[in-house]
């Protein structure tokens, strides 16, 4: 790891439930000794990508991003582009639909459509999506190269967040197998214990899996005829996105999907 | 200057008119070795915050600024708080009314909302607001501390964009002094011949400016007796902006706007 990857490591840490970090907090969460992580946090702040409150001296994340994060989707438009196929979805179905997006190892929900029922599933804007316990995160790894799977795993065991969550990554992988052979992913109460949720893939220019289109139920609504039925929207709305975004839907991805649509 | 503060550095080469960029472009305009910035490069690729093309090899901006800038945007809403302020003020007066943020030493326009008529001024999103050739720049220079706004400007001379653009710092903060006194900045045909534009500040809570609120016309529709009309305008927009994000208005600040809707 180089100074600038240690630096940037730092930003890791902050999260939709740790939103401002001290710098002793910094020093615990990453092992650096503070000095080092003072020196580190300054070279970020005069980025822009952490702030230091004035009051509490904790640092947060700082107005940089914003500017880079329009930038890039003003050059390469992305949000903008995937959004319609989530909305479209979520009206169709009357349920939660969100789009999980892949970036340097991490699977965080991207855009997200929440359903106008009361009793919907919720997803935070920008939540991390774990690869072992969600409907995304488990397509993400079926459509990735077996190797990249593998390493995104690790070595297990995996963090339990539900009686359901599968902690062992072979079993993992081997579920994953096939939900490759059928199109798209499924989870029940992997994450949460009320929630049942289907995700395809949306491939970029090289045939790789780069974003995972997901509908999210509360399990009460989510009968085995709706979850099938769920399985070949998403299928059909992810490979619709891939092609909107310039992406490539491998063949044998096509064919899927198309046998999905013949059962239907 | 840390390796930390170089490599973040790369990235304020990109801009939109320059969205990718090569590694000998980015040697040559760092001024850093080829071994160097590679070295750098791929660890902003491994946190994510660069790409390269697998065609042209070519570097853009990464996918982790979306995901880092909804996270600071779920846990302190900014654009989400400013946005209706730029929106009245645009249906209001049917000129573009953008908000340009200020980060690590750049402003650029991070709230647009263009107006509907069909001759408008266009803003584009992220665009770089220079601070002595924009209204938002000046009204940024105008209310900032003195020594910070010297600093911003640097020795000079300044580029020069149009005929009118100042190109000597002292001319510069010596129209600030004006325009902080009469509570908004003013450019006509500074950065494009053919457009008129006021800025008001908006303050954090520290009472700094860390915001404007421009409204930008195209010449032919920005008489005197409209700019003066603009101004008292997004005085009062920005001055509601502040309280609207928990800033603090200087007393001597709300006392100007007070006087202005007075004159009216």
């Amino acid at each position: 790891m180089t100074t600038v990857d240690k630096a940037l490591s730092l930003l890791e840490y902050f999260s939709d439930l740790r939103p401002e970090i001290g710098l002793s907090e910094f020093a615990r969460l990453s092992g650096f000794d503070k000095s080092a992580a003072l020196r580190m946090l300054g070279a970020l702040v005069r980025a822009g990508f952490v702030e230091q409150d004035a009051q509490s001296r904790k640092y947060r994340l700082g107005r940089s991003f914003l500017r880079f994060a329009r930038m890039r989707e003003e050059a390469f438009p992305m949000t903008q582009v995937l959004h319609p196929f989530a909305e479209r979805i979520a009206v169709q179905t009357g349920e939660t639909c969100h789009i999980g997006v892949f970036s340097a190892g991490t699977l965080a929900a991207g855009i997200v459509v929440l359903s106008p029922q009361s009793n919907r599933v919720h997803v935070a804007q920008g939540l991390n999506l774990p690869f072992h316990a969600t409907a995304s995160g488990l397509c993400f790894l079926a459509f990735s190269e077996p190797e990249e799977a593998r390493r995104l795993l690790g070595e297990g065991p995996l963090e339990k967040y539900n009686a359901a969550t599968m902690t062992d990554p072979k079993q993992v992988l081997s579920e994953c197998q096939r939900f490759r052979a059928q199109g798209f992913s499924l989870s029940a109460a992997n994450f949460d214990p009320d929630v049942k949720s289907v995700a395809a893939p949306i491939f970029d220019a090289d045939g790789r899996v780069f974003a995972t289109l997901a509908l999210a139920a509360p399990m009460i609504r989510a009968h085995d005829s709706a979850t099938i039925e769920n399985g070949r929207l998403v299928c059909a709305a992810a490979m619709e996105a891939t092609k909107a975004f310039a992406g490539d839907v491998p063949g044998w991805y096509a064919q899927i999907v198309t046998s999905l649509d013949k059962a239907a």
